[in-house]
């Protein structure tokens, strides 16, 4: 089975100097996911947590709602010529009754939209696509501080990044600001896939008293995997993409990029952070 | 037609102090890359340089291997329902008698191996459907000090990103360090394959005299698509991933990483790296 890291020689150059030495690498294999036996999709991921990976995939492909729709994951024997298993091909089984979206491929979701392929089309996507709404009630409220605490408690548990600096990172956090869960990937959307499938296989869909916590860029792909669990707030270490803050305002998910020291923006949904009711809002541009 | 950037309402909070204000976002948009009219690809991209970048994902994907394989380009019209054209779906029309490759999906590409799924069989991929070996005649070489200029020289033609934040950047340089091209997209593979498809289009393959710079990691991906283009050397400013240092051993390709300041890693293809005679290498570890 891979492994979460390699080793590998390299060739350090420092100020001009030069050495030799091993270095400790992230791994990254492909692996295809299947449903019900059915090749679907490849991705170049991480090794680790496949099944979580797989299982949330199919959570943000609009497939799995809920743990009762999951009958069973397993790795696939006797996908290689001496029947050996390779650990990189995992078959997702549904419940019998589950009714199937038609998902063949991604593209059969945008082009079924009556404009063709645009942004609203991938908004429209994920609106027909959802399992749940973003659901808080009460909202979920979390002060600025509270937000601000959150990047270093998400860089304190990068384990896998200390020793390789190679890795997207993403974790849950509950409303107190509790970190609840944290994945590292080579991909970020393997990364948030393997947090999301978990919640899956622990019952906890929706999500809908946790923030998202992204180590880098907020991308459409990335707020669609939030909608599509019921998060109600994605936060990003950095800037957030126009589709991303379309898609947020349009489902009610709150955006906040550039989340660094004191510092945030928030895109959309800001009845969900706590503002002090003494601050002024002033208007500038 | 989309734009690079969009502008959309923020509400900044900065020590305690909160404003609202427009911010500039880089824009996010699907696109739809058909090859002779039948869909192939969707990826969410930058709107702009889209012919370069269908042209270079075909390179990439091993369709196109010069100017000459390539009849034309045009936007899709009348994908809507009202008949009008977003710009977001491109068709790639190949040369009469161009043999084109069964690649279908890319999961084809990868499941035809003998070992079923695993970082061997995406390396093989590779191989199989690579147009051009990796042959500079003389080897480039490049001195660390040169190298160690290129992240700066990347940085300040990051126009957009100056102004988003939200964009990964990926150019070419020559063999003197100078700037040959740059793109910018949300995806950071869809700036490679902006680069690719312009040199493509400019009857510049293979790239055998240039040095691809990306600003964040080496996944393989990325090196595949240097690896499609002909290009020696890929350089990025982040770490590398296990199976891009295989990927380049196996081809040839010189993959350097965590290349900042005067300090670099050099994973694969030293003898492109022009050491100082008297630089003793010291042993380590």
């Amino acid at each position: 089975m891979g492994r979460v890291t390699e080793r590998r020689k390299v060739i350090r150059i420092r100020d001009g100097r030069v050495s030799t030495r091993p270095d400790t690498l992230v791994a990254e294999e492909p692996l295809e996911i299947r449903l019900n036996g059915k090749p679907l999709a490849i991705t170049m991921r991480t090794p680790g947590d496949d099944f979580a990976l797989a299982a949330g995939f199919l959570v943000s492909e609009g497939v799995l709602g809920g743990a009762d729709d999951l009958q069973n994951i397993v790795y696939c024997a006797g996908a290689t010529a001496d029947g050996s298993n390779t650990y990189n091909v995992v078959d997702v089984r549904t419940t019998p009754g589950v009714v199937l979206p038609d998902i063949t491929l991604e593209r059969n979701v945008y082009t079924t939209s009556s404009c063709g392929l645009c942004g609203k089309a991938s908004l429209d996507a994920v609106r027909t696509t959802a399992r749940f709404p973003i659901a808080d009630t009460p909202p979920l409220r979390l002060t600025p501080e509270l937000l601000s605490a959150l990047p270093d408690r998400l860089r304190e548990d990068q384990r896998v990044f200390d020793r390789t600096g190679g890795l997207h990172a993403a974790a849950l956090f509950d409303e107190e600001g509790q970190l609840v869960d944290i994945r590292e990937d080579v991909g970020r959307h393997n990364a948030v896939d393997k947090l999301v499938g978990r919640a899956l296989q622990n019952g906890d869909l929706p999500l809908s008293r946790s923030v998202l916590m992204v180590s880098g860029r907020a991308s459409f792909e990335l707020a669609q995997k939030a909608v599509m669990a019921g998060i109600p707030m994605l936060a990003a270490v950095s800037a957030p993409s126009s589709l991303a803050v379309d898609l947020a305002a349009e489902t009610g998910l709150t955006l906040i990029g550039f989340l660094r020291g004191s510092s945030m923006n928030v895109y959309a949904g800001e009845h969900r952070v706590a503002l002090q009711a003494a601050t002024a809002v002033s208007q500038q541009g």
